[in-house]
């Protein structure tokens, strides 16, 4: 179990000390830290917390929406991020997850037709992107001061509109191709990631490149849930390929965790324990033969 | 609107007869038809309801569901695109659109974590993708014999797992690569493609192979429906940039019809003739001007 880690999201409705002990009764070695979690905590005393147990910390979660096509927007963004840099550099880890963020459009959501249509300019997603391009240049030097790595998550393009217009693997690689890849990865995370037809090249592309900061690991469910974000599960309960997925990272020789996000409002309701004793079951089962 | 085009998909509760009378009311010199539509009315009846109208038939819809793993699948399959194919001819259109299937897996839904990991072979997704290359393959003759061709469609990724493991517009030409463009194309879809990083290049390199098929037109709504399929919207409702697909459309030469597909709950249970409007004024508003 020594490359398993759990993120803190996996058991959201535990606080962090609960979720060290847990974790580390269970024999993990590392833990994957949400914002939320180490806010409701203290920055410092979650710090304290994770390196007393003697956990290392494999990501936070997370830092970006970067869309913003307004200077007020833009400058939030960075504030915001800068303060992610710098917890991430108070936890100890030195990858911090960047969601880059959907279409301004998509911020504000009406649905139904008679709204009509929206103002131009709001669904280029073109621009959308350029901009993401243009704020991560803009942190560089602020990750480079900290020593942490901004890594560049692709959603799963269901998100496309309203969380991240960054939706392949080998589009993130694209972004962060101008940068170190000591500041700026890429993550692979199975539920995002499994339908690309490219996914084996652009894993390959990422392994070369020395750009896999993180794996994530979490099934894709059908049928999606009724709010898509809580479409993940445990490994083995849906559609995804651990065998062929994790020997392709495996290939690449990356030697860092293997970390479990899931957010699934049914898992949530069950006890922690469980939980964590279900995941070390289907990595051991799933992931870790690949490996 | 001499470009335009309505499936009949888009006026689900209206017999062929009525949607045939509607649209030529309506000003429309074509029309999609679905085959649900077709079986319901005869398929020699239908031609003739169509033809005697004056109407051309943009595409059928649609064939495909070729991932079958084992014999008696894929021989059920090809019989059922046989048939779609004959009738395709028969209704006097080349262009017979085909999704082309998810994992075997998904065909048997379960959910919930109780069900355990399922078989494995099930969500091999590479070796789902080339039984569709297989089944195709036999297909091109057939399709040849009858003068269809025989249409690819990549579907948005949110249905990788349960009705197409093709899911970019790339992957759609890599597959029809080896046969002739008249025999094989593809059909650019709003819905399915907007999200793409490679969209324009993608769209650039389909026509200079004279693959595109169809142009197919509706917006990608928020929040997705509780059935994912009936999110797609009438134009200018979601988040898609119909201005700029539409000019990338436009730019390759591609001068067929354009066609409007929308699955949704609330524009099935409208009065068609007030959809069939809407559509049109969405149409000259959202996508004509860029054509």
């Amino acid at each position: 179990m020594n490359r398993l880690s759990i993120n803190t999201a996996t058991t959201k409705n535990i606080t962090l000390a609960e979720a060290v002990r847990l974790y580390t009764d269970a024999g993990l070695s590392s833990i994957g830290l949400w914002r939320d979690r180490v806010a409701e905590a203290g920055l410092d005393k979650a710090a304290r917390l994770v390196s007393e147990a003697g956990l290392s910390v494999s990501s936070l979660c997370r830092g970006g929406f970067l869309t913003a096509a307004d200077e007020a927007g833009q400058q939030a963004a960075l504030a915001d991020n800068t303060q992610a840099i710098i917890e991430a550099a108070t936890l100890g880890t030195r990858e911090l997850i960047l969601v880059v963020g959907g279409l301004p459009a998509a911020s504000h959501v009406t649905g139904g037709s008679a709204v009509g249509p929206s103002a131009p300019g709001d669904k280029d997603v073109v621009a959308a992107r350029s901009r993401v391009a243009d704020r991560i240049a803009e942190l560089v030097p602020v990750a480079q001061e900290y020593n942490v790595r901004l890594v560049l998550e692709p959603l799963h393009p269901m998100y496309a509109a309203d969380r991240a217009v960054l939706s392949t693997l080998n589009q993130a690689l694209d972004m962060a191709s101008p940068f170190p890849a000591e500041t700026v990865g890429v993550v692979v995370d199975t539920f995002h990631v499994w339908w690309d037809p490219s996914l084996e090249a652009s894993i390959q592309r990422a392994g070369s490149e020395r750009r896999i900061a993180s794996y994530q690991v979490c099934d894709f469910n059908l049928p999606i849930a009724a709010d898509p974000l809580l479409s993940r599960g445990f490994m083995g309960d849906g559609y995804v390929d651990f065998e062929t997925i994790t020997r392709w990272v495996a290939a690449t020789g990356y030697a860092g965790p293997v970390e479990v996000e899931i957010f699934n409002q049914e898992i949530w309701n069950a006890p922690a324990a469980d939980v964590v004793e279900t995941v070390k079951k289907r990595y051991a089962e799933l992931v870790l033969p690949h490996l």
